[in-house]
């Protein structure tokens, strides 16, 4: 699959035949490179009343903890990146329980979704992007260390949800519900 | 944002420093372009019990039924982007009730989300991608000419949840929860 996205030279800003936007073209070969937004995938992982937090070990928010969540590869699905991730973070064996969240940040074009999981192993480790894994209850959680404000969204959501097993994913705090003008967008 | 994506030269596969797989990787100025799943977005609009289509003008699956949906734009959010495609695809204004499904095509690393919307003007108008729209009783639906599987999936869960507000996004059928064995994935 990745072959197909490999410009044989230097690329430019053109519009191509049928489009209404700038793309960035092969001067030499005509490949279009279409950059389109990036999924991250991750969890809100739980044992019992504890949640599972990852000390960042890379940039950005160095030292501040996060959820265990990084950008989809090609060729997997969106929960086998969760898992994933939570292995690579934490070397965590989790679980999927359900979509707790989708959240869009625009300006880095990037969507998030967030999923409910459980921790299945209470055997957790640091992975090389982690300087340290742990089991926080509520009120343990280092909530002045968070990286990203999604994460608290996540863990906000995960217990306001209780044991709701049916609720749609939440979105941004505060997101307008986008509505389309007379004239189009 | 688009203009950092930007390699100066031929770019060839190498594993970058820190990294666990084979990137594409600028020759020239060691940009490393990451090539993640995309995001289709689109909705099932309905307008009372009539449900909107799209007749391809365009490959794939030309001259067949489909959803208004399309690729993520930067810089957009997921509910932008499927008004946009109404918009685009069947001049259709929407408004956006809830988050239907979401579909993993991993052979073709997509990523689609599919919402819920109303049909807000019942003005509709085939788009530069579309050769005809029309609203149809599910009884009327061109079921064997609907361009994709999770045009199928998507009308069917739809109306599997009939007038339910809450409730947990659809996902591929008979998808297999994935899980975590012994040794990592």
């Amino acid at each position: 699959m990745a072959d197909q996205h490999k410009p044989r030279g230097p690329v430019d800003k053109a519009i191509p035949a049928g489009d209404n936007r700038e793309r960035l073209v092969c001067t030499d070969c005509g490949y279009i490179v279409y950059d389109n937004p990036k999924i991250v995938v991750g969890s809100v992982v739980r044992l019992g009343a504890k949640y599972l937090l990852c000390k960042r070990a890379i940039e950005p928010r160095i030292g501040y903890w996060t959820l265990p969540a990084g950008y989809m590869e090609l060729n997997e699905t969106t929960e086998a990146g969760a898992i994933r991730e939570a292995w690579e973070e934490a070397t965590a064996k989790i679980r999927i329980d359900g979509l707790l969240a989708i959240f869009n940040i625009p300006r880095l074009s990037q969507v998030q979704l967030i999923y409910r999981a459980t921790l299945v192993d209470p055997a957790i480790a640091p992975g090389p992007e982690s300087q340290e894994v742990g089991l926080f209850s509520w009120e343990e959680i280092p909530w002045s260390d968070i990286a990203f404000p999604s994460v608290h969204w996540s863990l906000e959501a995960d217990r306001m949800l209780g044991t709701a097993t049916v609720f749609q994913p939440v979105t941004n705090p505060g997101a307008p519900v986008p509505t389309l003008t007379r004239d189009g967008l």
